[in-house]
């Protein structure tokens, strides 16, 4: 079969490698669509980060590069392992990609903060840009046939903004200010407005600000033309936002966010930060804010899941690219680094069934 | 009546003035002692920052400088306006010394967070560094006659701990690091303490470390000699500390306890900062870490009493020093700035009586 493999910076190569052996208490998962993620085009351009060098192997999977790329995946099971009952071939499913110690209690509220926790497509265990993956049980969540298998690659996306938002606490009716809306920040306020928020987003790029508007959004600043804390006060009652996300990983929108907060106003970092963040501590303190970090989710598939099949969330227009394998860095990684004011997410088809041909 | 106030930064006399009126509602309270706390010494050296300047009234006192200054202050009601039914002339009370909006309602959990809020002896309505103030009933708490007046005064300060204790959501049997051991470090770990936590503390001081193990902490750390954070994995089979708390607004102390604190960890920021203060945000995303600010006390101060009223917390090793008002630079003030490490807390006996003399 055919599958995308990351060797190291700058070296992913499309190539023909062996099907996997589905094993005991595991799904066979033929993949439909696989999203590519802003973490991917890290490992491409400043890599490797999560993906282990060819002379590491990661600790767990233990697999060093070349492993194969992809964890935004959707799918049709082709075979269930031993033990498997719950689940039957022909069942779409999505992935929840996590690589996890065999003594981690997954039924725990922090598995995902465990020990050398990495993702399948990342550090081994295949990946969503081969035609065919084994996954363990655990992380395989059947979905309604009702959600079309494209839109359903952008469920661990969208999983990532739905924990988010269940780190900040939030609930129906609270101002939520989201700065930055490339892919996350855009599906985390589909989440924020299917739970019933008010949502402003502060965005540079006036098509993302579109792209906001059209996902639901009710504001959407310029941070280069308003005073967008100043804004969110005069929305507010002079009070200020009750949540902050800061999706952007730069430091004058974070401080932004920080300004716009009301007391005891929750700020959740989202993004992956490559460099120091800073804080006006006064404001932290006077105002008894409360900063929380955000990885990736946890238990957090079920309820995503549900938003969509309940059509809270449409998936629909986030899709702005659909490809195959040999296209994936010409058409995929330039659009996303060079064009990533109008590219939200560029689906790729491992097997090219998906594109009709 | 006598009374230290400040005027401006490094301008604070000793003056004869009116004693108050004890208005409908208010409480007449003759101070016994009163504490020197590190904000007065910040408007001294650097101020004024809470206080009023001259020719800017505070919003809500309508008072410029100069103001009565002390905060921390224990005393005997002397006197009780009309409508004040619960509280008797002889009782021995402390003081909450808050200056909040008359709309705001002090019956929520976040009063202290209300616009222009500001403190009974740094933005006026009298202060613990006189000899007698008016207080309005919401602020003032009996306590036992069991409790010392001398130690009452140290109640204050305790429950700026005892605030930080709560904001962390911390509970019996986590594993505490407390980064900095001034006044309010030390009464923090003694709060943690009676709370039942594993404590253990961090500072450069020899003679600091010594008091917190005096006053009960279970390990003492200097940060030059050993590695704070590996000492504390260590401690904790591995995972780190549950809860960590900021009272240095030093760089590098903070950078150890977001080192030392075990995922979903959660860092309380109690000192106030001066400068802008940074984090490791791969630290705080990928451990998905909790920072949290603090600022005095709301609803704390029952809880607090209690704590002392049932021999919890033994305040009577915090008090270094006692003096009368005309010591209050030269040997209160003075002592503090020049000799940090041994004083501890000093009090001031605004009459003289306390003293003996």
């Amino acid at each position: 079969m055919r599958a995308a493999r990351y060797y190291a910076n700058s070296d992913i190569r499309i190539e023909e490698i062996p099907e996997p052996t589905v094993g005991a208490g595991e799904v066979g998962v033929e993949v439909a669509w696989c999203g590519i993620c802003g973490t991917d085009l890290h490992e491409y351009k400043d890599g490797p980060i999560f993906c282990p060098r060819p002379d590491i192997p990661h600790p767990i999977s233990g697999e060093a590069a070349p492993i194969t790329l992809g964890h935004e995946m959707s799918g049709v099971v082709y075979a269930v392992g031993d033990g498997v009952d719950d689940i039957t071939v022909g069942q779409h499913v999505v992935v929840e990609p996590y690589i996890i110690a065999d003594d981690v209690d997954t039924s725990s509220d922090d598995y995902h903060l465990s020990k050398d926790m990495n993702f399948i497509g990342l550090a081994g265990r295949g990946g969503g840009l081969g035609e065919k993956l084994a996954v363990k049980r655990r992380w395989v969540h059947p979905i309604a046939d009702s959600i079309p298998l494209d839109q359903a690659a952008l469920i661990e996306p969208l999983a990532v903004g739905y924990h988010a938002f269940q780190r900040s606490g939030a609930a129906a009716g609270d101002f939520a200010l989201v700065g930055g809306v490339g892919p996350i920040g855009l599906l985390l306020s589909a989440v924020l407005k299917a739970e019933g928020l008010t949502v402003a987003v502060s965005d540079m790029s006036g098509l993302r600000r579109e792209k906001a508007l059209g996902a639901g959004a009710d504001h959407a600043f310029d941070p280069r033309e308003i005073d967008v804390a100043q804004a969110v006060r005069d929305l507010t009652g002079g009070r200020g936002a009750d949540v902050a996300f800061e999706c952007t990983s730069v430091q004058p929108a974070m401080d932004t966010l920080v300004d716009a907060l009301a007391p005891r106003g929750v700020l959740v970092v989202v993004s992956i930060w490559g460099q120091r963040g800073s804080f006006d501590m006064q404001q932290v303190v006077l105002k008894e804010l409360d900063v929380r970090g955000t990885i990736a989710y946890v238990n957090s598939h079920p309820a995503t899941i549900k938003l969509v099949e309940d059509g809270k969330v449409n998936l629909a227009p986030f899709i702005t690219g659909k490809i195959g394998l040999e296209g994936l860095i010409d058409e995929g990684f330039d659009t996303l680094i060079h064009r990533n004011e109008t590219a939200v997410k560029i689906l790729v088809s491992p097997s090219g069934a998906g594109l009709g041909g």
